[in-house]
């Protein structure tokens, strides 16, 4: 059976994955940019984005396990990008410009579901009103034998995980305050209780906590 | 000018230092022995408690600075015992029996004051219906030269966090997710930017969160 995993995220020490204030302009609210500096600095994250070099330690080892493997990717509208409620028209068509680096189909968890929307590279944007389940049930289909990532933001993770279905887990805690924003961990006591947990911090700072079924 | 130091203080991912429903068999509530088991293997505690033998790492080097340079401490009411409210009598003299392991005066942040308490071994309790301030300006004549220990609970720490009277913080994080009690770092929104922080991970599975005043 192919494994849902999620990679690469990122909390403050208080528990929240995104900050206050989602907009246009700063994606993670008022956290903006520091919750990700860790990942910025990585191969992964400048290969993403066309660009040579980048650490090659222990974070890179890491963040570069997001891509192999992965079929598809079920994500949540609030990722997708920053408008809510209806879709005022299809213009939208993410943050990540005409090539997204998915290159799967990606699977937009949305109460205002609107065409697919195929992009270069091999991503397909499809807009989905389901439960979690269903949502899998749909992207494991698109994935075939691959697996199945849940990309986030903290909403659709937390929902994941509290009807357990997810297998991999791994979230890297930054130590600052952001004091408001989207919590990850509400109403999910005892999740360790179903996987086998491995914490590392690294030279950067970070603490990279790994939930695996055991 | 004599510091104010935190040390060995536990919380959960989610950010919990103690769980729900405290008792007098339960003095951390739903979350038990949990937050506290990599404390209970060192030498530090052990000894605490007039045994011998425990372990001697990275754990117990950090446990182990709890004490040295101590002349004071400042406690929350809810450290010291589980009643709420008036006192009903005078008998409770703190979970930690005849000789507790403080060594010094312990100042008791209570809005219900009460006779001092002297125990063996230079404790005493003194009960002071005060703000961070105050109780500080007390405890630092008490300590003399010596440092001030704010010994919890979460409450109290986050109080003296918020007044910016803290200049060295130890924080365990247990990668447990305790779902309810009391958090640490409610309205503490940008903490880091006033100290200096390092974490580091042990074999044990916890990490330290240090901050310190750079």
């Amino acid at each position: 059976m192919s494994r849902v995993r999620v990679h690469n995220f990122s909390i403050s020490l208080d528990g929240f994955a995104t900050g206050a204030g989602q907009s246009l302009e700063q994606p993670f609210g008022h956290a903006e940019a520091r919750l990700h500096e860790w990942f910025f600095q990585t191969r992964t994250f400048r290969s993403m984005h066309g660009e040579a070099g980048g650490g090659a330690g222990v974070d890179e080892a890491v963040a570069s396990a997001w891509e192999p493997g992965i079929g598809a990717e079920i994500m949540g509208r609030n990722k997708f990008g920053p408008q809510r409620g209806p879709w005022a028209d299809d213009e939208w068509q993410g943050w990540w410009g005409e090539n997204p680096p998915f290159h799967t189909p990606v699977f937009v968890l949305t109460h205002h579901p609107r065409p697919s929307l195929p992009m270069a590279g091999g991503t397909t944007f499809h807009f989905l009103d389901a439960t979690p389940a269903e949502a899998l049930r749909q992207a494991r289909e698109a994935a075939g034998e691959l697996d199945v990532r849940i990309g986030g933001g903290p909403t659709t993770v937390r929902e994941f995980l509290a009807a357990d279905l997810i297998d991999h887990l791994h979230i890297v805690v930054v130590p600052i305050i952001l004091g408001r924003g989207v919590r990850l961990w509400d109403d999910l006591e005892g999740l360790e209780k179903r996987f086998t947990v491995e914490s590392v911090t690294t030279p950067r700072g970070v603490t990279h906590v790994t939930f695996s079924r055991p």
